[in-house]
């Protein structure tokens, strides 16, 4: 490391953050960011294929005659056929609200990756829990899959049908029932996007206690049903914590009332903890209640840059230390994430090459004293030589454009080729070597071996890019990454959840016993399987 | 008000704040308050009926002759009697951990308010959780019931066996397993004392997540079963949020591995969460791994007066927006707490008389910053004439003298009378009307009524005390409590669980729906249902 060299950046930085230091960086708003519209169809799916409608689930099958693997799904199981019957059934529930035109239906049936396709021919979209409830007591009397959907923004295939499934969509469900200002405490249905909710909570001074890159199409009741983590979970905890109620239709078309507004409540057993992580396997969410932090008065941005890993860790250490309470995000990107944000996105680095970068957000409730805490961790962490350079942002259009820099990656991997994606949770201090493993494990076999994530909360995403889809590739990274994992008993999924491609993956994450449990809980739940079948659970349970 | 009086009194304390300001408190240490000795019975138990072994556990039942009370034990389930050859079979199991000593099984049998008793037997102590899962597997096959027993601390009746149940004690199960001083994530055995897991914790500069006036004696275990609220639920969330893995034995002995030490897994049902909560009904915790915040450099404590509870919610609302981030607990107690303190207790008030009093803690990294959100937020609440009078606290015996005045309310009122116990959530603008109503509801019928809690949660203790049981009473009580509470839909149970003396009130705050699903799922983990029976299902499910 040039050490001068880093010093003087630093002193350059430092004496700029007392003015706002400028920065030039792309307009592109960042709740946009990360999601194209879904019509941008990536290129490694043959255009023959997607436009003949042949069906792409078969994911990551054999093409070299190996058998398929475990991320493929099985068959179809035996649920009835759609009939004309059920049609005229549906349209007296939601009249004018069932939708069977193929093009209007394209988009419920291929997820945001363009990785897994279904062939629904049904596409549903109820308004109310009521109508919710007559949907599924129907589909349960005739043995009808149902496959609930949300923004459709997941990344396991879990959102989209795998065959026929009926999709329940949750678009048209999208009011806020109540709001406290006083407690926090927001009511909304199931449908709402989560930029929306954001928006509406900030005009009256409070703020939603999860944002992630997909918040511009994502749905709370997505968001909930996969536990999404996203970028202030480091602040303010997982939905485990933050939900306070959720009312749900079970399989059978019981309601299930669970939406308190108390932040206290110990009278049984918390039913809807069930729920949140359930990927709608165990009833449909429709409406949520969520305990939201005040808003916070003063916001600052930092990107960093440090030669090793190893300073990036000792970087984190001392910022909880130095930041403290107002510390809200600290999050990672590697040098290879911004080569391809140069490349595919144009987005220039906003500091001098280093091989890593680091997002550190704080927000609090002081702008002096938040200002003087984050000088005096960046004085230290140049003195000590932790980090190499850096910027620092105040203003919001400047904070979205540094939040771009690790919020975009996933859309830069997407121009880079077939992408196969890993969401892994580790001890924060061996996040990165299993990047640096898989890089050597893979030799020159893949384009690109990339690392990113929340090294707050020890969540790595290792994504490796191929010019196209590649068995051969794909039989060098698994099981080799998901042994990995286990060997450090990580989990294999820390937010994206199992969905269709990772559920047969479950037991390098979880014992036997417990997977079991799950299966006894979905047959007492769901017991015909009606509820996005083939997701989650693995296919040994029946 | 005297506005005029008020001014002075704060200026002066506002000035006394820089140099640290003294106060005349009591001595006893704040871990051990609130806890006295089981062998120290309440006088509101006749000794007769206590010595003789006279099982008082037919709470409320009437000696008017009216009807039982929804409280009172129901009948004996028919589980097998315990044999000597069961005997001979736990000491295999356990050797040397089986109690027969009717001397030493009394602190077993009986709760910390001596308000129910139970005639077990048998008290097992086991060392590991292979014991535990052996004891359930023997118990099971033979169908005898057992009662999982922390530190016994409980306060509605779930911690003691009703009839011969045996005692299952997690006391020898209190080893630290492993801590990650990088991540703060600890595990240990579920009989872990709360205070001596927060003293190793703080030699390493971390905290736990939870502390409550009966940290000297209660175990973790216990506290996750019952999903503990306490003191920094404000700050740091409920246990369904910090609590990161748990290891459970279920009825039949299988163990359930849920002990992740990761901020994130989403991979299947998040199982752990049915146990945190469940009272000892679905599983016996044997070992948590939880979450831990770093320790905090800075600790403040105020103790103010207001004379009326709007401008209590009035000075939470200008805390919660000025003193931000590091407010970490906003207590309040009335007058009538205050004089039991007094009167019972001998402890004097460190300010001037007024209606309510708040104690607000702040924690933060910045001792300099953190004094001065607090002068600015005092000096406010003083121009605004929201606070009467006050103190401040910054050293550790001052603070925990402050501390004492709301942690000893409970003990006070056990010198007051026979004391009937409600702890609810509401929303908090409501709370403190459930107080004034019940005591013109009352009359002159009570001896005190009395409200205390935790505002920021929105949840009211309120305690009402008599020289005697009086069932007359207790009819005037209840169902109007219960009733009241649900007309604002607020939960009759926020922190301390449903138990034996709640589990039929559960229709209050739970709709039929919900809570026969929670009977399903008992009969799916405990279909004989030896697991602490007649504690938090209603008796209407069978």
């Amino acid at each position: 490391i040039n050490n001068k060299g880093a010093c003087r950046a630093l002193k350059h930085f430092l004496e700029g953050f007392s003015r706002a230091s400028s920065l030039t960086a792309p307009t592109r708003s960042r709740t946009t960011a990360g999601r194209p519209p879904v019509d941008l169809c990536g290129s490694f799916l043959p255009a023959t294929s997607w436009q003949s409608g042949v069906c792409c689930r078969k994911l990551h099958s054999g093409a070299d005659g190996s058998k398929p693997s475990p991320a493929a799904a099985p068959d179809r199981r035996p649920f009835s056929r759609i009939t004309r019957e059920d049609l005229d059934s549906f349209r007296k529930i939601v009249p004018g609200r069932v939708i069977t035109d193929p093009d209007l239906l394209e988009s419920s049936n291929v997820d945001w990756l363009k990785s897994v396709r279904g062939s629904s021919e049904v596409l549903l979209r109820p308004q109310t829990t009521e109508e919710v409830s007559k949907i599924l007591k129907y589909c349960n009397g005739r043995n009808l899959a149902l496959n609930p959907q949300g923004g459709n923004t997941g990344l396991v295939g879990g959102s989209v049908p795998v065959y026929d499934e009926i999709v329940l969509s949750t678009a048209l469900m999208n009011n806020i029932l109540t709001f406290d200002g006083i407690s926090g405490i927001l009511t909304c249905q199931a449908g709402c996007v989560l930029e929306n909710v954001s928006i509406y909570l900030e005009e009256r001074d409070y703020i939603m206690p999860l944002d992630l890159g997909a918040k511009g199409s994502c749905h709370i009741g997505g968001n909930v049903a996969t536990n999404a983590g996203g970028l202030r979970l480091l602040r303010y905890g997982s939905l485990h914590g933050t939900v306070l109620g959720l009312e749900v239709v079970l399989a059978d078309g019981r309601v299930l009332d669970c939406l308190a507004t108390l932040r206290k409540d110990n009278t049984g057993y918390d039913l809807k903890q069930l729920f949140i992580g359930s990927e709608g396997t165990l009833g449909v969410i429709t409406a949520v209640s969520i305990l939201c932090p005040r808003k916070p008065k003063s916001v600052n941005v930092v990107f960093l840059g440090c030669e090793t890993f190893e300073q990036l860790l000792k970087t984190f250490q001392l910022c909880r230390g130095m930041l403290g309470e107002i510390m809200s995000a600290y999050e990672f990107l590697d040098s290879e994430c911004m080569r391809l944000l140069n490349t595919h996105l144009k987005l220039p680095n906003p500091i001098s090459d280093c091989s890593f970068y680091v997002v550190i957000e704080t927000s609090g409730s002081d702008p002096t004293h938040d200002g003087e805490k984050l000088h005096n961790f960046l004085e230290e962490a140049m003195n000590s030589s932790l980090v190499t350079d850096g910027t620092v942002a105040t203003e919001d259009s400047k904070i979205k454009a540094l939040w771009s820099m690790r919020e975009r990656v996933t859309e830069a991997l997407t121009h880079d080729g077939f992408t196969y994606k890993y969401d892994i949770s580790l001890p924060v201090e061996r996040i990165y070597q299993l990047v640096t493993d898989m890089r050597e494990h893979l030799g020159g076999r893949a384009k690109s071996v990339v690392g990113y994530g929340h090294v707050g909360d020890g969540n790595l995403h290792l994504n490796i890019t191929s010019p196209a889809k590649d068995p051969a590739l794909l039989a060098a990274i698994e099981p080799f990454v998901y042994e990995w994992t286990a060997s450090c008993h990580g989990s294999i999924s820390a937010e994206h959840g199992l969905g269709l491609k990772k559920r047969n993956y479950i037991y390098y994450s979880k014992p036997r016993q417990v997977v079991a449990l799950m299966g006894d809980i979905k047959a007492m739940l769901d017991p015909k399987g009606i509820l996005n079948p083939y997701k989650t659970l693995p296919d040994d349970l029946k």
